[in-house]
């Protein structure tokens, strides 16, 4: 094997849209693997097991947690969600590349343990984007509304941590982005030391 | 002006296509200079002064040197070659990114002084190629063969001071990873303070 695989984080605050531009991105990028989470949430309609998510029993997730299986894990709505460490680890020593779509704190958690991957932070350009997201615009009671700004403005607070800032007015361009991301970060030096090795001894 | 624009340094061993690689970048991105080089060679047929070069004489060369105004500048087939260094910092501080196509000796005298611009090394995969670019199937004597591959071993050594290795086995391909170089650069979180402020700003 060349060289181990990269880790892309793809993150940032809801209404984003990182869950369509990773969709997105998967379709137009080889050699890419996607962590599939585990939840203690119920399968919607057409949902299966091992593709979408890993679906277990609060128990059972408890019992991951307590086994360290999990690259980060975190509470939402009432359910867990959790991203399988082992699977992830496999795919980067076989040299693939793996990105994960997941929230501000659990990619904080990601970061800690893995400092060598690529963190990305997909946002809406500016405020009023982002709250005609949120659907602040009345379709919601304000109470809903104000909550979901405020964590929001929580979620930004970390951008300060993250290498690249993709803005997602248009979605073609925010993909676009995200695969000269990908593509830029396959061909760094320091990522290829083998073949630079190889280059500079050139018989 | 919200950023300072981004220098970026094109480099790579003789025979590794870099003058190709940047005509195409050049006419695929927006908002990218290209800094036009100081000679002391006779412009070729249809060659015109401020545009493919600044003709020169030596002696005006020698006081541009000595005044100190180029970024870097070498010697290479007993004339003189320099990047105008007032002309590139003025567009920089303009917020337009610059591109430079330099040698390796010369990229590694801009590095000195610009830690931050981004490096790219051009070159073919493989040692086979390189030779076959070169000429040495034959077309030229052994001894100029041997000469241009003992060069192009020299300027593989400074593939470690690179932030990108390009591989252009194939034109377009190089191309395409350039221009992703460029696109995720410009995405980086560093690069856009500004945007990264007002984002945890919001109202």
């Amino acid at each position: 094997m060349d060289r181990k695989g990269i880790l892309f984080v793809l993150s940032g605050p809801s209404g984003a849209g990182k869950g369509t531009v990773l969709k997105e991105v998967l379709q137009r990028v080889n050699g890419l693997a996607v962590s599939v989470s585990v939840t203690t949430r119920s399968p919607r309609p057409g949902e299966i097991d091992g593709v979408h998510y890993h679906f277990r029993t609060k128990d059972e997730f408890k019992q991951m947690v307590k086994n360290n299986e999990f690259l980060e894990h975190v509470s939402k709505f009432q359910n867990y969600y959790g991203t399988p460490k082992a699977h992830v680890e496999k795919l980067l020593n076989d040299g693939m590349d793996v990105i994960l779509e997941i929230e501000t704190k659990g990619a904080a958690k990601v970061r800690r343990a893995n400092p060598d991957a690529v963190y990305i932070f997909i946002t809406p350009s500016n405020y009023e984007e982002l709250t005609r997201r949120l659907s602040c615009r009345g379709t919601e009671s304000p109470e809903v509304c104000e909550l979901r700004l405020k964590i929001a403005k929580t979620e930004y607070k970390s951008i300060k941590y993250y290498d690249y800032i993709a803005i997602n007015d248009n979605l073609e361009e925010c993909v676009n982005t995200v695969l000269s991301i990908i593509h830029a970060e396959r061909n760094k030096r320091i990522r290829n030391q083998k073949l630079a090795e190889n280059l500079i001894q050139l018989k």
